[in-house]
């Protein structure tokens, strides 16, 4: 009887000369990967990160540390090369593409920037949804083009990563709902509030949550945003039905996992969680979800950093696989 | 007044366009690196791995997993490239060498191969010292010579690792000893050990302690070995003494860091802890150490392996440090 592919890998994995289970996370990892590609020989070709910038409306009430214009300033420097993402991509080799999905700016083009939104920031969510069902429509399925034309570069492994300044509050409200506990345990102090205005944050984020109705995945996005947030749900998915491994940043990033797990529970076979966010709505997901990150380094940037950084561990897994003498060719007793 | 080096790596750090804090370990490990270097444009030359093989008289006892041959045909996988520690230096660019210190057999020169030894393996120390003090003298001198060598090819960052059939067995009964805790709390199964095995593995390193006086550091390398272990503890101290950053795997160069330690505390301004290993003897003697590993992988490999997959993010604190521009050269607003 033929061994199915995750038995494969394990004889693969138990023939490396290396005490069994030696290589801890990196086993997982390679198993993971061989197995979504079908082989014992996976490769990651052509890696891509995507960082999906936007506005938020609700950025307007002082959820967050910075002004909204910083969202727009970030993007010119990820254009710039200046930026923590563009550090670890080069280091790394991974391509960086920089989606505009909806920021409150207008730039000229560029070729690392794909300009794909409906509109200049989302609404405030205090005082009507974030987005119409149109935008959302819109949103999901910009996520889905982008990665197939990055698919058809021989990419077959891609992260995702954010910038929109407000962009924690609508995790928080994207988190606290899909799993059902109290926004106040999902919200944190982003990008470096103050107790005060962490309090104030909680409060607004609390009204938000009354004011509105939710009862689908669509109302989720619909309610709390943001485009960033429904390009990469949309990304996610589409990134799944094209076999590809998903690298998975911080809090963020994890909400619009969230939502596309809604969608889709499969979508989980195929990420990879890179990072733990210093966020406790970001444990907290992580918790629901039944999965642990890579890395616990305390980092809490975003940009798909988490992602970029730990690239080269999920390498690393890949090349153990590939490249490792089995005892029999080594002459290695067991 | 001018600024100390470390209040000028928090300016330039903070500097940086991403809220305070927000690279987490990175601005630690940057801060420490550029604190070694004295320069707030630290860089990382010429990075080396060096395994420390060696043999242990005790493995006679049935301590560990895998016949004493297995050494040496290790060594001989890592001369020809099939290791795991092969596959990772390879990847990120790391010279990997390996060091004869006193492995049973006797190998052909090779270019990556320094053959460096008292004796080949050490005495069994169920019956009397491992080594005797010249042989330590000899291990801890060629440790020394060795980092010299390395560090006049322009080399400033370097990582130790080790195989030795046997040697979690010293790594238990040094750890215990420096910490003064009971051995058996040190002590695991190893390559993996069965946990009928890991009882008489604990019941055979209670007698080797009850046989010896232990009162000197030199006494505790001596009683329990190995070569390796001596050599890295030697290689630790001159590695210090140059400026170098040490990059320090599990458990078993962890034990070898614990001698060192012991000669000259200043080591640990020095030396990034790359993995937390599963034996427990590790947890302790980091706990001990009061410092916290890179990368949690459940890696229980040794070679150096931890060092090799941790380095790239060594690599990123170093380089968001030089490259990410400012809030000012950005034109983003703090």
């Amino acid at each position: 009887m033929e061994m199915d592919i995750k038995e494969q890998l394990k004889v693969a994995i138990d023939n490396k000369t290396k005490p069994l289970g030696a290589l801890g996370v990196l086993e997982t990892i390679a198993t993971q990967i061989g197995t979504l590609q079908n082989t014992i020989r996976p490769t990651l070709n052509n890696p891509h990160i995507v960082v999906f910038a936007s506005d938020h409306g609700i950025a307007i009430e002082g959820v967050s540390a910075y002004p909204t214009e910083v969202t727009k300033q970030m993007v010119l420097n990820f254009l710039n090369g200046g930026a923590a993402i563009n550090v670890f991509c080069k280091q790394n080799n991974i391509q960086l593409k920089i989606v505009d999905a909806g920021v409150k700016a207008d730039f000229e083009p560029h070729d690392n920037l794909f300009i794909s939104k409906p509109k200049n920031g989302t609404a405030n969510m205090l005082n009507q949804p974030a987005m119409t069902e149109d935008e959302l429509k819109f949103s999901l399925e910009s996520g889905k083009k982008i990665v197939q034309k990055i698919h058809q570069k021989n990419c077959n492994v891609i992260g995702f990563g954010e910038m929109g300044i407000g962009n924690t509050s609508s995790a928080s409200l994207i988190t606290a709902t899909i799993l059902n506990i109290p926004v106040e345990i999902c919200t944190g102090k982003g990008t470096g509030l103050t107790d005060e205005k962490l309090k104030s944050k909680i409060e607004i984020l609390q009204k938000v949550q009354a004011k509105h109705q939710t009862k689908t995945t669509e109302d989720i996005l619909m309610n709390y945003g943001g485009f960033e947030i429904a390009q990469i749900a949309g990304a996610i998915l589409e990134a799944q039905q094209l076999g590809m491994t998903i690298l998975i940043d911080g809090f963020i990033v994890t909400s619009a996992l969230l939502v596309a797990h809604q969608f889709n529970n499969a979508v989980l076979e195929n990420c990879i969680f890179c990072t733990q966010s210093e966020e406790q709505g970001h444990h907290k997901a992580l918790d629901f979800l039944g999965v642990s990150p890579v890395l616990k380094l305390g980092l809490r940037l975003g940009e798909g950093t988490g992602c970029a950084v730990a690239f080269p561990i999920i390498q690393s897994a890949v090349n153990f696989l590939n490249e490792m003498a089995s005892f029999e060719q080594a002459n290695v007793s067991r």
